[in-house]
């Protein structure tokens, strides 16, 4: 089958034939039809210093996809439930069951995760093994939402941290994720959705997905204009999906008091927190978001998404198939795209 | 002034020249525009049990309204909040402030409350007293609306105790309170809010304020059709607004292995309930609602109003000045009434 | 090896030799220890119309055990983790994992539950077959504790799906589920824990596990104390554990104004309940109880006895061979036994 | 009566003779019989630059007190509850009742909060007046525990924002508001309770307060020797209540995965926060302590200590007269003390 390779370390990806995957008893072989591309593969193609210590090639890079289940190990149909040819897509992070996060419900949070595309052969290739407990049905959706349901869960688990209806929220950082947190925000019954980023394409996407209003901090001062949004109170639900030391300051900053600041974006240095006056004084409560709640997140969503209450496409932007990923990192690296697709198969 | 009277042990209710009430330190004169006639009024009128038991006339009676503020006790403006002039509304529910549930966040329950209509003075009058705590202002909003947020509020409660996005929503009995809990579950983001009356007027209310399926048990199984709606499962929350038994049997069955019963409508007789089969192997939980929650209610429908979430409108279906409290009375035990509002003055 | 098995319809167990269980991939045989008797096996040796309804003989009976692994299949240790020899017991709940309930964190409630001595070969063997998955280490505690973790989670599933620090505890039956609530209350920082049963060497039982009063309906109006000894406000939990209708009424009478009544004990008939006066207007919560939380029970289980919170051995009356389960069946039927343990090996 | 009074700007606090304050319709006047000395006492005799931008001379110091009513106001007992004689503390913070925060229930943040002892006159003083709203009974116990009360309940509100019973606690900071968080963690049914502090003293208190273990950051390496202590995981739940930034450094490295940091020491300087690495892959939730839930904490504490489940008492480790404030506020200034009582009247 072809695949989609970081063959040794070093910069770059390379497509390869490759033998299809053997699968064990309690797992499922799936035919890809659409994957995602994600700031993880772009740090992957790049070798950077997180890429090069946590990678080791070869590895089939990809952690985003839908496709169809084409065969299923002895022990994976148990249930009677999955069947070959089924819609579904998957968590892509495998968990052991056993340590205390598994047993206390935060399997998202395991110590021994192994994430596809990174730690195990991933998903940009014609085939993928998962574990059966993996697999998510996408029913009549298409593949191509089917593909991008891991970072939606990113925004779905952000978002619904926290008690929406009715609420106030300020997303920070309108790269994909941050869009499908404006779209979950609005689905979930907040009554304002304010959404802010420098890139004025990316803040269009936040528009399309329905943000109320729309902030530029080159010629918006985020903070005084979320405070006159929200008569003077700060609104009740930061999230911040930027991962710059400057989202970090204005989250604070822009919550109300006794509000909540969910933490997605992931910074590269550390940032300067003034805990007396911005979280004490304030009564915040901050989170710190890893993954999906597995699979809490993945039933509100598919909710979400079959009920017509959140459509992601408008953030999708481009599309390639597999042989032009150079291209697909390309405009991910240039800051004008939303959601890049993989077109894989069917 | 003028004032609907319960002058004296018995039916019927008269309307009276009154002196104007006087008010505490703490308090506030409020002129009344629109006051909501409610089943409670109904029975205050007919004398049944419950009012012969609990009312000491001379009492005015209402309880939903709205109003402007025209004078304020020397305290009730220590905050320097409250001006004359103010938009309002009210909770009308008097409480101590000192007892377990009071001390608790649990005012709506408190044992020692005094409800405005009932046990002290009401709004059917043109002018009525409120405690300053309890006053809520509804700034732009028209004071229509402001009127029946007391009612409104009762579904806001009811719905919002629950994990209402991207859930599935049964609402049993579609009076006014039945018909705002549509509306609420939808705003709060429910993926299905189903509606069950046997009466065609109400459920077309329902399906004004939202709701994506209309059941009628005269025609409808229930319990089956809800089934059928919900892959089998059952829904996630059920809202009991009838007051039936055969709602109380409806709810149990409707609600998923796991699910929410939360309870508004009170029976006037008792129910046979199989606990192990319908509470305990199911895993159910079950939620007595008691009036508003003080005041985070209040504010989460503020927020669901003021953001165009809900327009309660319509499900006002008739207007009557205050000498006609006769006639209003009639359309509310004719059952084809939806929301009554008493225009009282400005 | 030696089991006792439900060999055919009807009453009684018996003691056969029969082959060794096979294991699957990602099970684990384990070395069954001690086992303890239930109610349930009662059913089960009486052959009542739910066990004849339930069971599809032959099937090995028990589902309370703890022992030692001896084999694992290919994948049970995928993880690294189990290991032949460790001391466990485990979750007897075996769950489909896809079902709604499965993905929503709910595992207890799973629609496909299949339990050992019910539905599949049971623990009153010398060995068991368990998925990996269910199996939980006991360290270095007594098997004979790890014997009695499955019960004792019923208590702790129950007490903890409350606020418990300190408030007052009402805990109605004192069977071994009942004491050992008594014990996870007190444990976890309740102020008040009272316990009622009719049964005085049962109440004794409940004080050794360290219920501040006792009551016996015999000679105690158990409501009427409960409010003589909280100031007239009622608890603010109330464990019905013991399955009489009466036990529900006092139940909803003896809980707070705003207070929660979780329900375990299972009655055989219907009761009358007052929803308005009893659930409405009291503002109640009521929560029923199935099985233990998979995994977060068992964990905070773990935590008490370890730490030696609870002891729960004061609880365990009776100690018989496996070939004794006639006279350990009589022992519970004489309605004086607190646990009854079998010693099967080691 | 006498009162001690910050009488103009600069440092230091005198015993002057002052009027009988007048209280108004819905406050009540109290006989003070104990009052605590604390860390803010101590800025504002040394008029600091928090104190001297705060206060406005003259004002009586103090904030931590209990006594008994001596005279109400017209409205103060308008529910019949309270009355001259009574044995009360009061919640220092006097809030506005009408701001969002007091709204939603969270009055602890009203930003209108005026202090007793810093904003308007204190409890140094033989009477104080107090609204009634905030005047707390505490029945048969000592003044002297009702007078420590107020900082007590920043320890109830730190511990019991967490889910308590069956948790490992690490408390930093032993000044007499960690000696309680102790307490009160035991008192909840913590499994496992760690202090740590620099100061040998304050650790002996934390000891007799229940802590299991303690910890001095000068010989052990406190981070190393929590892990240890809980099979490498890190603890539950972090109380950092020592205000330095590396005690926040400890709380973030500390907490297990999935864990908390309730944060209610105030550090005087900004703190560098890894907030990939320590908030986001943790999946930690942090959350800022102000004051006391209003008035939920008060009564989980009046709970504990009626039930003496924790004896403050310990923790006292200094009486002195209203004349000795100076030698009051030296002992605070050593660092050598507990908690400090100032002996007023009776």
């Amino acid at each position: 089958m072809r695949a989609l390779l970081k063959e040794s370390p070093g910069p770059g990806i390379v497509l390869r034939e490759v033998p299809l995957p053997r699968y064990g008893p309690s797992e499922v072989l799936i035919r890809v039809h659409h994957a995602g591309v994600c700031g993880t593969d772009l740090h992957i193609w790049e070798w950077d210093s997180w890429a090069s210590q946590r990678l080791k090639p070869p590895v089939i890079v990809g952690h985003e996809f839908a496709g169809h289940i084409t065969e299923l190990g002895a022990e994976a149909d148990a249930a009677g439930l999955l069947v070959a040819g089924d819609l579904v897509t998957a968590e892509g992070h495998v968990v052991c069951g056993h340590c205390l996060q598994c047993r206390l419900g935060e399997g998202h949070l395991c110590r021994r995760t192994s994430i596809i595309g990174v730690d195990r052969d991933g998903a940009f290739a014609d085939y993928i093994v998962m574990p059966a407990s993996n697999v998510i049905w996408i029913d009549r959706m298409p593949t191509e939402i089917g593909a991008i349901m891991d970072p939606m869960g990113n925004a779905v688990h952000t978002v619904l941290e926290a008690d929406v209806p009715g609420s106030t929220v300020l997303v920070l950082g309108c790269g994909p994720i941050g869009c499908f947190a404006v779209g979950v925000a609005r689905a979930a019954g907040a009554s304002l959705v304010i959404a802010s980023d420098l890139n004025p394409r990316r803040l269009e996407l936040a528009r399309a997905m329905g943000a109320h209003v729309l902030l530029n901090p080159q010629h918006d001062d985020v903070v005084a204009r979320v405070r006159e949004l929200t008569a003077g109170d700060g609104v009740d639900l930061v999230c911040e999906m930027s991962g710059h030391p400057s989202g970090h300051a204005q989250a604070l900053a822009a919550a109300r008091i006794g509000g909540r600041v969910n933490l997605l974006g992931t910074p590269s240095s550390t940032t300067e927190v003034d805990f007396a006056r911005d979280i004490i004084f304030k009564g915040l409560t901050l989170y710190g978001v890893t993954g999906r709640k597995m699979y809490q997140t993945w039933h509100q969503m598919s909710r979400f998404l079959r009920a017509g209450q959140i459509d992601p496409r408008p953030v999708i932007t481009h599309r390639f198939p597999l042989e032009q990923i150079a291209e697909a990192i390309q405009v991910i690296k240039d800051g004008q795209a939303g959601k890049v697709i993989l077109e894989v198969g069917s």
